[in-house]
């Protein structure tokens, strides 16, 4: 089978080297374009990237050139990596060209006619795409915003959904490389991520929203949301509290957790977990450091359900923030349309 | 003026250090007896105690012989220090036998003939202490308890409250020495600490009770707390969402928490903050590192009030674990004692 | 073909696990039984352990039933995790029940008829073991040794060595589990580890020694050592200036480590790395969170070489402590041992 | 007692924050000038400012509206915590206009005729500025090098000194702000400081050098230094082995360094610890967080004084990169500098 040729914008940023490192050996995939800004193109990209990857960087990939990011290039299903201060016209003039950009960036997310897909959650939400006349962007949610969905999902399905409390505490990762600044965060919690909350309060209710004659309907519920930056490498933590339309058991959540199941695990894309949600017996789990990998990386767990004395149960999830909640959440978005498409 | 005599139960583990670091150059109050466990009982201070404390152990404590912790030993007002697993039974033995017990310990907290103290709160509930017949016991509340209600007792007495929702991101200091294994925080975050969302969820409501015929008419506000550990060293942060009784401004808030101000400050005792809470301007404001001393790590600092989706409000908080949230607020309890005995 | 039965003493600890995590799918060996203290000894696996490996623990090992440390347990090869403070009997009464007890504690280590082994190094020390008459004990080195006679092997036997300066920077791993307190090791350096520094200074001696009659003479350099431990999860760093007998360029050392391969390669042992030492070239390597899984954790990656105004060069080396530098590296003995018996 | 004006150039970063909060209070000298570059100029402090001091910013400074780094401003003293970038320039330029340039760049440090000071050490050096015809500068050593220093000094005059090796694990606040990524020291070290072992190698003989007609003689023993990033906020931890000329013991050693006492301490400067060198009894002290802050942060500790098969001994020091190593030495240079004036 012959590989689909993709390109990476923004390939030089740590959601790029992700894209790259979870791209090296995809069975479908093959990097045939690095992009990045001025600075860099035209160089070697092993002579460029600052790599922070835990996998040694491949010497072919580090052999290559790196392009503009600008339309033109290789690889026509384009992964952006590109921070949100470009994103939004570099990916658009990709689109226009006839490229399918998976993005990562924040600026066409809440576009009336571009999906914002969790492939396990809102497939259907792809339809939306064929009103480009030519190319298309789809949207990976913020890193957060994906943990938390796949945890509600299987919840909104069973028992209706009125309103969600979360609080996170969030991974350095999460703010690119150099990002945050050690003094600001060695034996320190930063209790401020600018733009997150808004994200968490309102891409939710589109990702679990309807699609109705083109239009999504964004589903009818309520969430607050607080974000803290925390001492942690790679792993989003979210502590939830969540009150349900309709009664149920913690036995009936858990059980709607442990079996739900959607298409990426029927149609087994390659970067598909084998169970999206795990719910984790013990006192103190989930925990970044020993359970942000399992799956690949690519599922949220879930721990200590218990009931809360102001809303219905309170829960605590972890989802990796840059498998999952980046390129590894785009790479199965494109994994899905792919498949679809033939 | 001839100093008060006082003695420090458990004086070796990390709280007993704080009381001794506090203690060491105090106004008012004498160490005259240090107490430990009979492994420790007999020896120097210096040569048992592994001191963590910033400042250095003064050569006069360090010389101290170290007591067993049985009532006999000099220094009426005992300050205790003692882990729960052995602090019910000695601290009613010192009550029993005279002593005025200041603990820190979570043993007696509940009891409906103990106040439960924040000097700046509830000064009032000493009352209740005239039925204990010979000696008496005053505690202070755990260390998340602290900050919490002294940001809420303004917004309680102005507002009314009808449910406070709290997430707890705490230092490892409040777990004593050597308390949290490095392995499980570095780089990682425990959701979970044991029995301190049960204390969170029900202290605040006897603080902020009424105290009617000897007995508290606890407050009529339901709290929900979720606690994590993170890898911070001093500082609890809490991120609070809150439903008021009466509406009010964020300027109304904030005009209630900076002109909050209690019998401590009237009295201006030794231990007391200039000014109980401080709000702090500043998007990312409070951070641990770097408000946890403001007014001698006697204050509470609160940052980021906004409008919440859920509840009126949100906002985050810090207090100094160790000091306000534990040797210093026994100390300012003593205080206040003392000075109202005279 | 039929796999070898294994049992792991001290299976619980963080060595321990280590061991159950890497031989839970090796080719050649089969976990046929788990070994504790008598706490443990009767209860499930899962319901012990604090299970802190990275990758999740099986269903079937989760399951075994935990055994005394008692000779009579099946698994004739036994890997032991134990602690020194009782490594040195149960090894003792293994060994002398006919069982090959692959060690990782101290206690035979500097016997005169106990191999010190690092297979890359000196697989002929295994002829002592002939001395024993029923079953036998061989070691694994120090976790800091073992990454520092990789880097010294290649020079030692190319240039002759006159004397070695080594400052490690080692991470909590190494001190088992709860072992560094969080309090000693967040915002701190530890400038001491118990015993450490004499095994730096004879372990290597032993390893580069030669089997003369029975006897290791060893070699005849000089070590001087100093340990800290520092917050790092896993990998320890170490700064060498080294003293050659012989002139050499730094062109000839950064060759002789690049080609340097030994039995383990040869034989293409499941354990063994690609290559066993890696020579990074960048300003800042190698780094532990970046380097310490190369070649699965089992390799040294060594940076910097640089002349030294005192010795004639400088250098700093990597090695994963508890992979290659405990249960990875035992592993690999116990394939050696394995495939030369055959 | 009228107070000296005082300027800070680049008094935004985090050496210019030291000096700021170091001379908020001080007895002799008034801040009366902040000098930044033209982004900050015009603005006030307090909005410009990315204050991450641990004691809070006084109003009065933070209404202070920040000059250009240019000559004219007032304030006759001018201590420069800029950029080594633009550093050389300014510094002269000021110089040139009649200032007293304090410098902690590294720039001017080892011209000719510039001394480069420690107090305690080498205050007759002070004799080469005359030299300048307007003006003059006077540099604070590298942050690493003044707790190297003061250690050696008292060794160099009682027994001669042959060589020094030090391996530095160094502070994320030597590399000011924002400085160290986060994502580069968190469960991590750093083995590379740019230009840092270049100048342990080469300042300290200029310190302990002998000024002979106006010329430094420079010290001769030779120095080999490698330094290392760790995640600890404030503490630069040596590792030194050390060969003496004479033959001592270790009570020599350590007497030597507990009876050290320099000009500063004779004439009682504010800023003089009380003592220049505590030795510090303890199995594994020094530790950055435990002990940095000893004597205002001014003095070197040090401990685990031991034979080295190599050098004649081993020790570790630590000092405080940003209060000694920085801004508190530089202004106790200029207190040494006030009172000789007088």
């Amino acid at each position: 089978m012959k590989k689909v040729a993709v390109s990476i914008l923004g390939a030089t940023g740590s959601v790029g080297q992700r894209f790259v490192e979870l791209l090296s050996n995809h069975p479908w995939f093959q990097i045939v374009s690095l992009a990045a800004s001025d600075r860099s193109a035209g160089k070697k990209y092993a002579d460029v990237v600052n790599w922070l990857m835990p996998s040694p960087l491949s010497k072919e990939i580090g052999e290559m050139e790196i392009n503009l990011c600008e339309p033109g290039i290789p690889g026509n299903i384009a992964f952006s990596a590109l921070d949100s201060s470009v994103a939004g016209d570099i990916e658009a003039a990709f689109a226009h060209e006839g490229y399918t950009v998976i993005s990562n960036a924040r600026n066409h997310r809440m576009h009336p006619s571009v999906p914002l897909l969790i492939p396990e959650i809102n497939n259907d939400h792809l339809d939306m795409v064929k009103q480009y006349t030519t190319g298309q962007i789809v949207t990976n949610p913020n890193c957060s915003t994906i943990g938390l969905c796949l945890a509600l999902k299987p919840l909104y399905d069973a028992f209706g959904i009125e309103s969600v409390h979360v609080v996170t505490m969030q991974a350095i990762s999460g703010a690119g490389y150099p990002g945050v600044a050690s003094l600001d965060v060695i034996d320190n919690v930063i209790p401020y991520i600018k733009g997150e909350e808004e994200k968490l309060e309102t891409e939710p209710l589109k990702i679990l929203g309807k699609l109705v004659d083109g239009r999504i309907q964004p589903a009818d519920f309520s969430v607050s949301a607080q974000c803290n930056r925390v001492p942690v490498i790679d792993g989003h933590m979210e502590c939830v509290s969540i009150k349900l339309k309709n009664k149920a058991s913690p036995e009936d959540l858990i059980h709607a957790w442990r079996t739900f199941s959607g298409i990426p695990q029927k149609l087994q894309l390659p970067s598909a977990p084998q169970y999206p949600i795990h719910y984790l017996e013990g006192d103190a789990f989930p925990q970044p450091r020993l359970h942000r990998n399992i799956d690949k990386g690519m599922a949220v767990t879930i721990g200590r359900l218990r009931p809360c004395p102001l809303f219905d149960y309170k829960f605590t999830l972890l989802s990796h923030n840059t498998i999952r909640g980046a390129a590894g959440g785009a790479i199965l978005c494109a994994e899905l349309m792919h498949i679809c498409k033939k």
